[in-house]
Order: C-alpha cells, then sequence, then structure tokens
C-alpha cells in the first residue's frame, strides 16, 4: 500500500482546503506518497488570532491521534504552523508546518526573505516564531495585504494588493518572497512574474520536504 | 475597593499554589494590590509536555475571561508562560508570564542568565520561548534537575541536584541563575547562598512587574 | 521603618526631579517602600554627552556610597544608566537603570520596541547599551525628537515631535514605544492615546521593578 | 521525458559517487524526477582544504554548463558546497547544496542541531557558512572526526568515532545531527540508533528538496 | 632589505591597479614596508558575477604561490575578497582583504556602517559575507550605484549617485560609511565632506593593518 | 614635524607603561609615526573594578584635552577601553581602544576568539563590550587567569596558567587568542609558540591601526 501525506488544514473552511489540495496537486506522482488534504472540522472558519491558534490545537492533537496509523507524515497547513510541537509528541513520523519550511525552503532562494502576510496582527506572531527559529537576520520584514475579509473574495484587489506589499519588502531588502498563509497559492506564478523574485508558497515547500521524509524513513526519537 | 493581582496556577495540583501563595507573600503590601492565586482545576497535575501546555490554554483564557472584570492584572504562574498570548487577547489588563519576567529580571542581575529546569524534554520549548524573546546572547544555558517525581518530593535530594545544576551552569558563565519552575520559591534562599550568585524565582520577578503595572494603569492596546 | 527607594537624578535640574518625583507618585503604596527622589548637586544641567555621563559618574558613586546605609534600592533616572555598574559595586542593594528597566518592560508589551530620544548624538550611546543587552533583535529603531533646548520648553511643540517620531517608529515595526528620557513622564497618557500603542515610561517601569526587589529582599552577592 | 536532478560529487572519486548513488536510492518514486550521479572528473581526490573548493569551481561551473539542458535541478553532493553561488548564476534552474539543506532540514528535526565533519580544518569553513546562513543560534557545535584518510576505510573504527563525537554533540546541547559530509550515508541508521536523535544524511536532505522544486517548477530569477 | 607589502589587484585592468596605487601612496613611509601592487592579468576586466570571484582564486592562488618569498604579506584588493581563505593557505605570512579590513576598521568610527556598492547583484553576496563575519548587527544597510559601466566613467555622474546612495543610509542609521569598491579611493575625501560622516577607503584599511602585522611579525600558524 | 600617536596607559603603574612602550618598539619606523607612551598619573595601580574604569575618565579627558595639539592620535591602553567614547568627544583625532583593536584584529586571524582575561570579576564587563561591539558570534569565550597580585609578579607561573586558560580556550572553539590586558605583551611569542594558534597582544594591534589612520588622515566627523 502506498505511504501518504496527511495535509490538515486546521480551519474548518473547505474551500481553503480545496485551494490546498489543488496546490498539491504538482506534487503527486506515481510511485510517490499519496497526498490527502483534510479539514479540521472543530477549528474556526479562519485563523487570525492567538486563541485561533491555540484553540484547535486539542482538536488537531485529538485528529493526529485517531488517524496516525494511516499516514506516514503530516504537514499542518497554516502558516501559524498550530500545534506543530503537540503533534510531534502524538506521532514520531515527520511532522512539518508550513511556515518553517516555507521560510527554510526561501533561505536557498535569496539572501532575505520578505513575508506577506493577510492580517496586521498575525505579525508578531509571525516574528516570535521566526524568533524562536533563530532566523531574524535573514527576514527582510513581513507586511499585511490587510483586507476586509469581504475584499478578499475579490481577487483582482487582493493580488493588487500583493504586488504592492511584495514591491515594498523588496525596497526594504527581500530578494525572495513567502506567502504568509495556506490561501494564496493561485497567486504564486502570477506573483513572481510581478516582484521579479522567487515566491514561495509554503504548503508546496512542505509538502516536498514532507515527501523526502517519508521516502527516507527517518523518525524522529 | 484594592485592585488585585491574580495568579493562577495552570496545573491543578493544590499543593503548587499554596507554593506559589507562599512565594507572593512577601510582595503583599498594606495599600498595594492584593495578591490572589488560583488553581485552573481543568489543568493536568504537572505541566510536562508541549501538549500539557496547548491543552491548557482553553480553560484558561476561559478562566481569564469568567473573571476579567474581577481582576488589576494577571500573572501566568508555569514557566512555560501557557496561552499567554491568548490571555493577552482576553483582556487588556496586564498579563505577565513568569518565564518572561524571570528572565528579564535576571537581566537586570548578571551578564549571562542560567535556567534550572525541572526536565529535560521542557528545555526545547524554553529554548524555543528564549529565541521569540530575542534573549539568546544571554543565555548561558539551561540544565535539568531530571528526577523523577516521586523523588522531588525528596526535597534534600532535590536541592542537592539544584545546586549541582547551578554549579554547572556557572561553570558554562552563568553570573545569575533563573529557576524554571514556579515550585521551585522555597529552595531560593539556599540555592543563592550555595551558589554564590543571584537566584531568581519567576514568580516573585512576574508579580512584582505586575504590582507596578497595576499602580501605573498603563492598558495595552 | 518603612524601607525606602531612592531615585535619582543625576543631574543638577531640580524641575526634573520634580517630574520624577511626579511620575513615582503612583507607585507609592501605604504599606509599601517609600519612594525618595534627589538631585545629584554636582551633575551637568542636562545629560547630552558622553563626557556628562563619563563625569557624573565619580560623584554619583559618592553620594550613593554616603546615602547607601538609608535606602534600600538605589534608581539612577537617567536613560544613558549612567554609572550603573560602577554603582552596584558600591552596594550589594538592588540598583537598576531606567533604560534597561523601560527596554525589559517594553519587552512584556509588543514584539518590537521603538525609542524616542532627545537627540541624534544620544543614539549611538543607546544603542552600544543595546547591544551590550543583547536585545537589538527587538528594535524596531531609535529616534530623536531633535528640538534646540529652549524649543524643548514648548510643550506642544515637543508633544507634537513625539508623536510625529512616535509614528515613524511604528512605521518601522514598533508596537511598544519607550519613552528615552526621565523627562517626558507628563506626556505618557496623551502620547500612548494618540500613537495607539503602549508607551512605557523608564522611570515607572524601573521604580516597579525596584518595589518587588526590595519587597522580596534579593541581594546581589 | 522524465526530468532529472543531476546530484554531482564535486571530487573525483568514484566511489564516493557510488556511495551518493546508493543514498538516493530511496528517493527514485517511478513517476518522480530521475536521480542520476554524476562525478565531476576534475576534482580533487578528496575536499579538505579551501583550495580544494575553490579550485574545482571552475570545472563545476563549465560541468553544470554543459550538462545545463539535459537536467531540471542540480544538487552539489559536498558538504562545503563548494561553488553554490556560482553554479547558480549559470542556470535559472534549481541549484541546491547539501551543507544548507542537511542544515535546514535538522532545523525542522530539533531545536539545536550539531555536526559531525570528518577534518578539524574545514570546520573554519563550515562556521563561516553556517554564520552567512544566519543559524549560528541553533547551532549547538561542529566536531570533527579526525581520523588519518587511511583509518577512514577502517568502519567500525569509524562508525566507533562518528558515535563519540556525537555524544559530545548532544552533551554540547544538541538534538539533532548532521552528517557532515557526503560519504556518511551508509552509517545514518546505525548512528541514529545509537545517539538517540535523529540524524540527518545531508544529501537525502537535498535531493528530498530538489524533488520538490522539480514538481512545482519554481525558476529562480 | 626593506619587507614589502603586495597589494594585488585581481581584476586584469591596469587602470584600476592605478588608482590602488594612489590610495597606498600616503602609507608609503620611509623605513616602513614598501607597498607594491600587482594586477593579475588573468583575472576578468571587472569583478560583477560570483562567477568572476570563483573564477580568478586559481589564477590568483598561483599568482600568490610563485610570489610568496618575495614579499611579507599580501592584500587582496577588491571588495568581494576573492581567494582569501585559500591564499591563507598558500602562505603563513599575513593575508588581509579590503571587505574585511573595511569593515572591521568602520566598525572603530561609527556605531552602524552603511556599505556603497557598485552593482546590486554583489549585494547578496557581500551580506553572505558580513554574515560569516559575525557583524550583521552593526550593518544597516548595503545600497549599490548601478550605474552602466559606460556611465561610471562620468565621474561627475558617480560621484552624484555615491552622495545620494550615502545620504538614503544615513537615513537608514548608518553613521560611518564603507566604499564598497577598490576603485572609489579617488572620492574620498569629496565624500566625506559631502556626508557629513566617516568614510571608508577599504585599501586603505586593510594596507594600514597590514603594516602592523609586517612590523610586529605575527605568522598565522 | 613628524606627527605623533600617544599611547596612554590609564593606570598609574610606570612598569606597566614602560612593558606598553616595549610592545610599541617594533611599530616605529624611521618615517613613520612616533609613538609616545605617557601614564595617567591620576589613574589607579591597576585596573580592576568598573569604579576604577568609570573613575579615571574625568582625568583622562582631561589629560587628552590638554595635550590634543600635540599629537595626531590617542591609543587607549587598557583592555577595558575606558573612556574611549568620551575622548572621542574630545578629539576629532583618532581614538582607538586596545579591546576593540584586538577583538577586531582577531577576527582576520580566526574563526572563533578566546579571550585571556586577568580577573574573573572583569568579565561581565568585557561581554558587554563584545555585545556592544555585536561581536558574540565570532567570541569563543573569556577565561582568566585569576592569580593574586603577588602571584602575577612570578612569570613563570603566569605564564603557566595563561598557557592553561589559552588550551582551555581552544578546547571551547577558540583558533585565536587575544590578550586582554596590556601588561602581557612579553609572553605573546611563547604563548602563541605554545598555544599553536595566533596570540593578538592588543596595544600592538591598536597602534597598528592608528598608524594607518594617521597617514591616511581620516578625521571623525
Amino acid at each position: 500500500m502506498t505511504p501518504s501525506i496527511l495535509v490538515i488544514n486546521p480551519n474548518c473552511t473547505e474551500a481553503m482546503t480545496r485551494g490546498i489540495d489543488d496546490a498539491c496537486a504538482p506534487l503527486r506522482m506515481p510511485g510517490g506518497p499519496a497526498i490527502e488534504t483534510a479539514t479540521l472540522k472543530e477549528g474556526p472558519p479562519g485563523i487570525e488570532t492567538q486563541q485561533h491558534v491555540d484553540g484547535l490545537i486539542p482538536p488537531l492533537t485529538a485528529f493526529v491521534r485517531k488517524n496516525e496509523a494511516k499516514h506516514a507524515a503530516f504537514v499542518i497547513a497554516c502558516y501559524s504552523d498550530p500545534g506543530i510541537f503537540s503533534v510531534r509528541e502524538v506521532t514520531k513520523k515527520p511532522v512539518l508546518g508550513i511556515a518553517e519550511c516555507g521560510i527554510l525552503t526561501a533561505m536557498t532562494l535569496g539572501s532575505k526573505f520578505g513575508v506577506i502576510a493577510i492580517l496586521q496582527k498575525s505579525i508578531p506572531r509571525h516574528l516570535r516564531y521566526m524568533g524562536a527559529m533563530g532566523v531574524m537576520d535573514r527576514c527582510a520584514g513581513e507586511l499585511p495585504v490587510d483586507l476586509p475579509v469581504l475584499e478578499l473574495a475579490d481577487e483582482k484587489k487582493t493580488f493588487g494588493r500583493m504586488v504592492s506589499v511584495g514591491r515594498k519588502l523588496r525596497e526594504q531588502g527581500a530578494d525572495v518572497v513567502v506567502m504568509g498563509c495556506a490561501g494564496m497559492a493561485r497567486y504564486r506564478d502570477a506573483l513572481q512574474q510581478e516582484l521579479g523574485v522567487p515566491v514561495v508558497e509554503p504548503t508546496q515547500a512542505a509538502v516536498s520536504m514532507a515527501i523526502g521524509r517519508v521516502r527516507v524513513n527517518w523518525e524522529r526519537i
């Protein structure tokens, strides 16, 4: 039986999961690990606050515990990497977060990375995470799109904001940009084109690393 | 009515809360803020794993929300500062963690601080936190007492281990030591005596900062 | 007899000492440590240069030595923390500086702090101090009000400059602001209101920490 | 036609290339990118000095330029990542180094990584590289096996030294270990078993990341 | 016989070497080391890319090996310090790079240094070098003149760009500026005048340090 | 008239000044700047405490002010670089400290430097200075000789301790050693021989840089 990687969208918005699933498509290879996606139905509709992040961890760990035997690796597909260290206690199998993998991948693509966040209020949380990762010297900055939720549905407006934020990050020294949300994948190609620097889609970054981990079969100890 | 600081023991062990309450005694002043302690009864008996930390956040935030109006400030009395950023969303009143305040206080008492942890497995979590705080250059190291729970009850053995760990931290360059647990307060004086460097009891460090915060009435925004 | 904290204005301008004394008022509690202020009459009228800072250390240490027995703790109320390490040799009682305590307190209130200095030429000195503290990763920047002394008397103009400098610090990523001078206390509430981020008055930050230190009676060794 | 990843051993020792090829085996998937290996015949027999590193760059870039059209990505399989930035000028296709990918992968597996080098004299070069990567805060140390070349052929002796070096790194705080040479792959499983912490084989780490990069087709710009 | 310092221009442009020679003039003292300059005729006309940097290392090390006995110290006069670590293997005599010496010298002249580069594309390389040096906390930024080669011949235009770039670096916090190219020496005095902060000419910085090294006769080991 | 560099021993022990003068001898060149030494007679006999450091600054600045016109540059020959920033306000001519120049010079000679201090109690002060310099990532450690003053006169014993401390620094990763005192010069050659790594004598490092500064005539601004 083919081993599988479970990519978990920890918010309960199925449309987001479908977008994540689409982002995984190029990483599905005959003979490679299956890549499945799941929605944490106990998650909030969107993950905006620290309470959203912390509140979903108990159901997320329960969910992974329940499904642990069925999968070879787990990816947490929210740019706050919620519960990543708790989930790593639930299973010795690989558990990867899209924020860490997005950033680490960016570090192979440029000298300074910038991050495009959705919301200003997520940035202190992300800064703490980058500090914990020990990579602040490589970070040129993180800036928010900061559109009201309703306007995020307007793809043209959203993309326009991503471009202007990306340009500001370039001015601050970024020569590679990380998309700071699991729901931005469909804009990646156009954004890279527009900005003229590599753009990292973090779910793809994490699933890429998970594939290798499944194949070489390194357990954590 | 006197404003009060609520010091929350986020594990459910009442004996620990009593120890915390004793540690607060010297900080109770006529005319100063009342200092009350509470036990999070939904917390685990001891906070050892990341799942313990993350799992208690929802009941902790609920508890603070319920008691928010009654107190002027909140201290989270576990050296992992569990839920500190979620609780700061629940109230604009001061919320302080004993790990952050213990470390920041140590930074006024020496050039390099060392931390005495209870368990080896907590250290990666504490390292991430120190990284997020941006204070790794001041940290000489963190080492665990690493006694089985049953032997922690043996005060003589526990103190002996704290002394030997403290000495190893001194050899690594620490000239101030932080007690990495809310339950070590009763050993502080003797440990400082034995080690010959200042020893920071982190609950006292946090409550001290909370008293000032209550008096000057700075709200977060 | 009530123990007392002596807050020393190391410049000789009595009006500054009165402002510092006013800033301490909310921290005076009936059963808490007395908080007294003193003016170092050998200090310069204002502390602007490195020579001012270094030149006042001998009289400051003499002053503390002479008054050592009468007080339980000492606060040096100049944002360059002049002589803090010499004074710590004169007494084993707590000695706190307003720059260190202002910054450490800000680190509990935001993810990146900014500092409002009076003069451009003080900033290199402050940068060295932040470097020595090991907290540069948390600093979003320091910017000067840079008004000629005569215009500092114009409160409206001064406040206007503090607001514009504070806004620039916010743009640079600061989500908490430290007042980089002992003489700005009266602007704190209005400035916080105007900027929409917490503003730390450093003398209050230092006295707060000193109160706790007196109560728990930790000597340095 | 299946795209292929070319893993280049930049020293001229074919036996080393065969070991690298074996290390790649688990990452070959029926529908995934082909993984080919090549030996840089102009390279030195072993890469020990800075002159070895720098001297092989011109033939390495020539080699990549010549083969650029035939492959979808390139991995440089020497733990000094020789010529990585020159090769990235030769092609816009992904170019990954095993040192950077080994370290970045370790950062997802522990809080502090240690590196096992072959030679003491390589360590300053590796330290410079980690400094350039901005990841020194995550590094617990790097220590050499330091066996004379002839004795490296003695697998039992070599493994014994790797175990003792790995244990010393653990004592220095490492909770994940990176193999600092492309020729150590066959020891990975046993070493991880012996040390009780994850052990990263860097060629596998790099090829894993390359597979994803080929699939998602991110060009550098 | 007077010992001599050989200052090597690793590009093949003789006019550049003459400019370097002029820059060395004030450092020639009767009774002091002779200061000779040489052109690496195998070098590229200008050093712009990583391939230029890496490609000149083999001829550079060959050149130094050949001339090793004739000189007491070597300075590599290109702001990428090409081959510095290889050359240090060729001789135990002092080998200094103008980038390292320019930056280290700037660290004695201000609190934050800024660098004026010729080309944007050199900046990631310089950032890696500053990261490897461990001095990023002192760097306020690096910005390029970014003029097409033909326009660099226009001294007035070039100087104008250097002034505007230098001013931008000052706004970013630089209080000392390093010239990020061996060919800018003739602009130093005027640039310092214009910017009002010290300007470091890196060849002069390196030769200065080399003179002392020759006199005190410290060999590397 | 030949310009001169004044090397000031800020303690009042003439024997120390003579040792410093001897250390300068190889840097005296017929056509180079004169190198003179002076003793600050108001300085303490030895500089051991922070009060010694701070207390000598007023007479030191007075001394430099008085002699400013007579010299072209000033070196402060105590490893605490006392008063360096005040003296830089007194004159626009070059002012260099032996600690900063010793460390910066070591950064050209190895990847990690270690420092041999005389006294344990000086180390926190030196750590703050290295933090302010922003070079902590390059420091492998600082360790004291820690001999009672009387025993320092015993050269054999002192040298023995320097060797054993130097070896411990090597074990901690140092591949270059800085002598953390102006009075150790006579041991340099033998210590380097014994340790097998470069040993930096800091007064020679500072005077070397001063010679260049005098010749190129860069004023601070």
